[in-house]
């Protein structure tokens, strides 16, 4: 531990700077940083995290025999620079403090501030003379003893959750019939803050201690205690910080704005976080707290003229009244202004970011109190980066780590027109499913959706829940809203896929007999909605939507980000067009191609049910064969569609029951077309019943029970390939076995295809080079994955499957408790949003590692939702994958959170 | 390596011994063995395994350079000790040989034996003219000639899949119209080997090798090339046994006991595999191979005067026509009986077991040709350790060691009489579910069967599958046989835990209205069926049964069991009166209680629907108000049963829809019970609904929903405890949380139960030790167990969901291609049955190691059905568990799998 334990700031000065954090905390080491590049920042101190430390090992006595000599210099400093006399008595204007924590790293909530510190019955009285404002002196005052008894003195709720504060203020407020605090009366805050002193004294045992230097060790112990609540250790043990690392505290002098007309409080920012525009703006109040900006009682003026002139002509109000009402910083108090302009454009380009900043004039005198970097939109966060590189402000690198990979997606996806919006009318929220605006009128079939499209009507296709016939339908609407299902539902997986807007499991909803319930409100076929899918709402009627504006800047950054990364990014795609799409955003081959996918179109599905239905492995056979050439098709519109680029291609996984004819009409429809008896197919159908189909027959149990399947596969597969060599393209297929749980059963599936192949070869008389693996998505497959590469060419992790069975959810029923577990906070996140990297993390690591250990060449990628969800890209990347894969409309996501983690790991 | 390369034995000499298994070979050292014990065994020699991994490095020619002189000593020596020569050219009998592999350990079916080697044109006619037997010589010929061509020489059968010696066999039996091989004439075998050598020539290329020592070379390299063959490949792999270890090559000289009348053949056993007596039995025929003693062509005759006797009063055979025609070897053949007797004799104290020995008598003079440790009924070989350990023939930990524990159930079940069984007709078999005889009448509902039960008729519940609904009828049945479901269903697990017979999933039966359909014929309620669940067999009418007798030899096994093992033995059960039967059969505490399993009787499921219908909290708490006492009271039962040891109680763990009443009649009645409408009673029974219920809302994710359900069951649980305490037992609460995946579950259900516990403990004025745990069942709990263990006092392994999850198998439905997978040998066994040690057990060992590496004193145990099945129980002490679980009738097999591997562990 170092001897100095106190570092003071102010006045241009300070002992502290940026890099000091893990001494001084984030907000200390940024307090004195901001003071050594001259900007104007209320004095103060910060007392050293190893303080901390020494507080907890040592105790309370110890610790303040060892620091109260600093801490009383500090005072004096601080006392010094800000003209002030900590604990007046002589008449000379109090010196009254904020004392807040501060961590080495943000840990919000973990303890609240103390404001006003040094307030007793004798400074109120000076406060109160030498503001001119005995009212603000004394509702200071009251706020002062009821932070302090509720962060330092314990006071808490009664067991009828009662605070014993608010209930002294709501007596006052029932009294004189008051309707909000603004009313209370001189008068009225001094009762108050008697009360409040009786409140302390009979829930905490004490007196409110008077004496300001009391005070002082009182919240700065309070901090110290706070490092050990039971919400801190826990917050430590989410975020894995240590013990050890303790908190600072940062003790400064206040700045009050609402001092008079000479005073005045605001925010701004040094860019327009809406566009990207290097723009300075903001909005202020004179004579008025921070809160009061965002209160929304008086309404703010803005900083700069020009600001002030677009918001005047927004708002339909004259030149007349904004200048003399609401006049700008700029006119209002132009020498302020200057100094605020002069100081914002020093924060940016020491921060090298777009700062968003609080400031105080206190009396004429300006006083910044926070800059951070500013939040902005996906489009001005683009903008922003792209312009800092070329302003020269930020390197490529930075750049690129600057970018918030999520963010892009409001950049590929319609919006909605923000004019119209504001007038639509919200009818109710529900999940997320998948991002962009759609409008358009509501149908309940996928038959009618196409019909209606057909016609040129935009349709919604609202459904309880999504199956795969649902398909086409799908394709030809706008968007899709459910009743039912989460964010990796059928519904949603499927529209992500599409680049579609989809909200799944809106609160309220039900959807039966061609009737949408809404909270209640009816809606038909062909009333129309607006859906938001990437905040859930829907709306009422039609919203006007926009589409994206792809502009230069968001090439840029996707060029960037080629040059940093080291993983490629494959798409999820089924057909061609996804394909395409797919290349256009920069995928690099296909990472997941579910065949399956292709058996809904038109009359295939009645093959796949002969097959099905069929008696005997002959019956199943003529049944292939139909689907033989319809396969070889899909495969070489696919294949040619990434000429060069590999292609993985998965083998039939769902359970054999989702293709069967469910519903007595289609086994009637079926029973027509086979002559096979309805009571046989409905026999047949209801036999292949299973109990928890996610573990039941499917995936390459199907292949090992039934190889002629594989077969036909493989052979599609193979035919397809050699008849684009011939045709000279250059197709690179890669057979994946979905479901291994075992070395066996994938030796068995490769000696299949194997051997299709070779007869391929010979009948073509040209070979094309292929690789066949597995996904590991079973986790007995990650757990015995040395032996499964021994066997296997490439792994492609299925996070989906991984998490569903590692966590034992199935998604298709986890929203009766996820949603209440992430409330309670028994979960972070939708680990199948987020991948799991704490628990199922350990199983993908385990696969990765354990699969190169016996093939160190072997390709790692992954396909489930995951491969487009930048942090768990990032922990791709961290196990030495080779690639991700995500729906079309999430490779850029995905690209630029490869090339950030690539970045990253190379510090 | 050694520079000794081959190793001789015979005529009561040889140059290895039983320990040098490594060198070589488990069979080479045994013939040595014999030899040095003064057991007559043919002469020969073995080549060691190092030679085998010299070949494989240096390759063939330079290893028959490095042993050939060897190899040509081993012949003089083999040639010495049987007085013949190998290559006979001058008329001495020829010495034919044996050539077998022999690895460290048995690889059975790595490679066929070639028998008869020697054997040549010119040979032939010398064993023709010297045995007087010219059919035998051509008959040995020929049969060289086809062991030969196929093992050494790869003759295959062709694309048809037809054998091409079997085609020339075949061809003449059709020419000649022959029935079996036995018709052949001398004139016939001589154009078959003809036949066979062109054969030979056609399809290798080269000539059938006339030299005998080509043919010796030829043998031998063909033993070492099959260690590298794909199948031993994968042998070893499955088994892993290291490639370095190579086999041995044996080759030995033959011996006939088909040279006319005073030659003989036979097997013989030093006690009675049967029953275990103390008693030399076997059987023999003169003038015959080894294969007809099994064939059942002729009728082998017994060893022993003794066995002979009872022999002939079983089958009603006069003593004139015993002596006659089926005289004993003892009368027979007086001088070589009284050489076998003490050969039997000699072997049985050498290797201090009963054994299984195979002999032959060439012209009047006996050869052991192998022993082994003989196979042996439950009951046999319960008494031949305890009576081999009273003769000080083996210590206790060989006693132990000795046993097979899966055979003690034999011993714990009824059984059916042997005479009345010999005479039932069988119908089907099905899956051997739980084992035990029944005989009864079909009932086909639980009603029914408590109602028959009642009046004194003994039944068989007879279902399509079983759910909780019909427990009592299952208790009340004799035993249960279902159409559907596995070794794991429902009816299966619960018929165990009572130790009732049940099948499950029986061939070719179908259950509908009333009737059951076994292969097309019909039983009808009352009929007479019988039930053998240790097979699996069902057999028509009555059969009947008799009860086991446990006597003392069982006692003796158990308090061996007792004294060597380290982890204790608990069981599952739900009531106290399996409680008991457990306690009897030395269980050591409750390791697995279902609540839920209480939840079925009476009027409680009534009690559950309203808790599951209810709006809100108020109305689950009421309706759980109305289940407190109930709970109450089981838990009281079953604490009480267990006094002084601890009892696990699982929280409610399925999911909600298991208690609703799905069909309309009991949703009427439901309605009619609460006054809730039928159609709401529907919606939400229908709501309840999951696709994947196994991953659904189930567990502990019910105690973290609806939080009242724990708060109830905890208050039931401390409360009966308080009360046994106050009446001065000693009740030892293990509470139980299952389906854990997070800590932050266990934590905020811990939280919950610790706070009940205060409450109560408050209320009644005493207090209670108890524990708080959980389930690893869920593979992310393994996986982060290190974080659950800061909460857990005990991890109990569920292994049949561990499995569920792991493997990604729905026990439920894995019917479909379980089966077709062991079959292909995609698995060893059924992972439901056997614990998956390669995969699941990393689960499993990882969550005890993370476990222990938080909590060092945490108790490990494992209720999963494994916990009774000994290789698993084996496992759960190598990984250090503190005890194991399972239904009370496996308890004694459990405790004795435990003490084994506790014996072993230590050596």
């Amino acid at each position: 531990m170092s001897t100095k334990y106190v570092y003071t700031f102010g006045d241009g000065k300070a002992e502290g700077k940026a890099d000091m954090k893990n001494l001084l905390g984030g907000k200390g080491a940024n307090l004195a940083e901001m003071n050594l590049i001259g900007v104007p920042v209320p004095a103060g101190f910060t007392i050293t995290t190893e303080v901390c430390t020494e507080y907890n090992k040592q105790g309370k006595d110890k610790v303040i025999e060892l620091i109260k000599s600093k801490v009383e210099e500090g005072i004096k400093e601080t006392e010094k620079a800000m003209n002030a006399k900590f604990n007046s008595t002589d008449g000379s204007f109090p010196l009254l403090l904020s004392v807040r924590s501060g961590a080495r790293v943000s840990m919000p909530g973990m303890m609240d501030t103390v404001l006003n510190l040094g307030m007793n019955d004798e400074t109120v009285k000076i406060v109160a003379e030498k503001s001119g404002n005995e009212k603000f002196a004394y509702d200071s005052y009251r706020r002062f003893i009821q932070m302090y008894g509720d962060v330092v003195m314990g006071v808490e709720a009664d067991e009828h959750e009662t605070n014993p504060f608010e209930a002294v203020l709501d007596k006052v407020k029932q009294a004189k019939g008051y309707k909000s605090d603004a009313e209370y009366t001189v008068e009225d805050l001094k009762t108050i803050v008697e009360e409040f002193k009786a409140v302390v004294k009979s829930h905490a045992g004490v007196d409110f201690p008077t004496n300001p230097w009391d005070q002082l060790w009182g919240a700065i112990c309070a901090v110290f205690d706070s490092w050990n609540t039971e919400r801190a250790i826990l917050y430590r043990r989410m975020e894995q910080i240590p013990f050890e690392w303790g908190t600072a505290v940062n003790v400064q002098a206040m700045v009050y704005g609402n001092m008079g007309d000479t005073s005045a409080t605001g925010v701004c920012f040094s860019r327009d976080a809406a566009n990207g525009d290097d723009f300075f703006n903001g909005e202020y109040l004179i004579n008025a707290q921070g809160e009061d900006v965002v209160a929304g009682v008086r309404t703010p003026q803005q900083i700069t003229v020009r600001g002030s002139k677009q918001w005047a002509k927004r708002g339909g109000v004259s030149e007349e009244e904004r200048s003399s009402k609401f006049a700008s910083l700029e006119e209002a108090m132009p020498e302020i202004y200057s100094q605020l302009h002069e100081v914002q454009q020093k924060l940016e380009d020491h921060y090298c970011d777009m700062q968003d900043m609080e400031f105080t004039i206190q009396d004429g005198k300006l006083w910044m109190l926070q800059t951070r970097n500013g939040k902005r939109t996906g489009s001005a966060m683009v903008k922003m980066a792209v312009d800092m590189l070329k302003e020269g402000m930020i390197d490529e690198k930075t750049a690129l780590l600057r970018l918030e990979a999520n963010k892009l997606d409001e950049l590929l996806h319609p919006v909605f027109d923000k004019e119209a919006l504001s007038k639509a009318e919200l009818l109710t929220k529900g999940m997320p499913a998948s991002p962009g605006a759609a409008t358009g009128r509501i149908v309940f079939t996928a038959t009618t959706a196409e019909e209606w499209a057909e016609k040129g009507e935009k349709v919604i296709l609202v459904r309880r829940e999504t199956s795969p016939e649902d398909l086409k339908g799908m394709y030809a609407a706008e968007g899709i809203l459910t009743e039912r299902g989460g964010m990796t539902s059928h519904a949603a997986v499927v529209a992500r896929g599409m680049g579609k807007c989809c909200i799944s499991s809106a609160a309220g909803i039900s959807v039966a007999n061609k009737k949408l319930i809404i909270n209640g409100v009816e809606f038909n076929e062909g009333d129309s909605i607006s859906l938001d899918g990437s905040t859930g709402i829907v709306y009422n009627g039609e919203v006007k939507t926009e589409n994206p504006s792809l502009d230069g800047d968001f090439g840029k950054v996707m060029d960037l980000a080629e040059k940093f990364t080291r993983m490629s990014v494959r798409t999820n795609a089924d057909t061609p067009a996804d394909a395409a799409v797919a290349r256009k955003f920069g995928a690099k081959g296909i990472g997941l191609c579910r065949t399956e996918h292709m058996f809904f179109e038109g009359d295939r599905i009645w093959a796949i049910r002969e097959m099905i239905l069929a008696e005997n492995v002959e019956g199943r056979k003529e049944a292939l064969a139909k689907l033989l050439p319809i396969q070889r098709e899909d495969f070489y519109g696919i294949l040619k569609a990434m000429d060069g680029l590999g292609v993985n291609i998965r083998l039939l996984d769902p359970p054999l029951h989702e293709f069967t004819p469910n519903d007595s009409k289609s086994q009637q429809e079926m029973s027509e077309r086979t002559g096979i008896s309805q009571d046989i197919i409905h026999t047949k159908v209801a036999a292949l019943h299973e109990f928890n189909p996610m573990l039941g027959h499917r995936g390459c149990r199907l292949g090992n029970t039934y190889p002629e399947i594989t077969e036909m596969q493989a052979r599609a597969i193979i035919e397809a390939a050699c008849k684009l060599k011939f045709e000279g393209f250059d197709p690179k297929p890669e057979i994946m076995v979905p479901l291994i749980g075992t070395v066996k059963e994938l030796k068995l599936q490769k000696e299949i295809i194997d051997a299709t192949a070779e007869k391929v070869f010979e009948e073509k008389g040209l070979r094309v080079d292929y690789l066949v693996g597995t996904m590991i998505e079973i986790p007995r497959a990650a757990l015995t994955a040395d032996e499964i590469a021994e066997v296997a060419e490439f792994f492609s992790f299925g996070t989906n499957d991984l998490t569903q069975m590692g966590f034992g959810y199935s998604r298709d029923d986890a929203g009766k408790f996820l949603p209440i577990y992430i409330e309670k906070g028994i979960l972070k996140n939708d680990p199948f949003q987020i991948l799991d990297q704490e628990g199922i993390g350990q199983l993908v690591r385990m696969g990765a590692e354990k699969g190169r250990a016996t093939r160190p060449e072997i390709k790692l990628g992954i396909c489930g939702e995951h491969g487009g969800e930048p942090s768990s890209v990032k922990f791709c990347n961290s196990v030495g994958m080779n690639y991700v894969s995500c729906s079309p409309f999430r490779v850029p996501i995905a690209r630029l959170a490869a090339a950030q983690a690539a970045v990253e790991q190379a510090k």
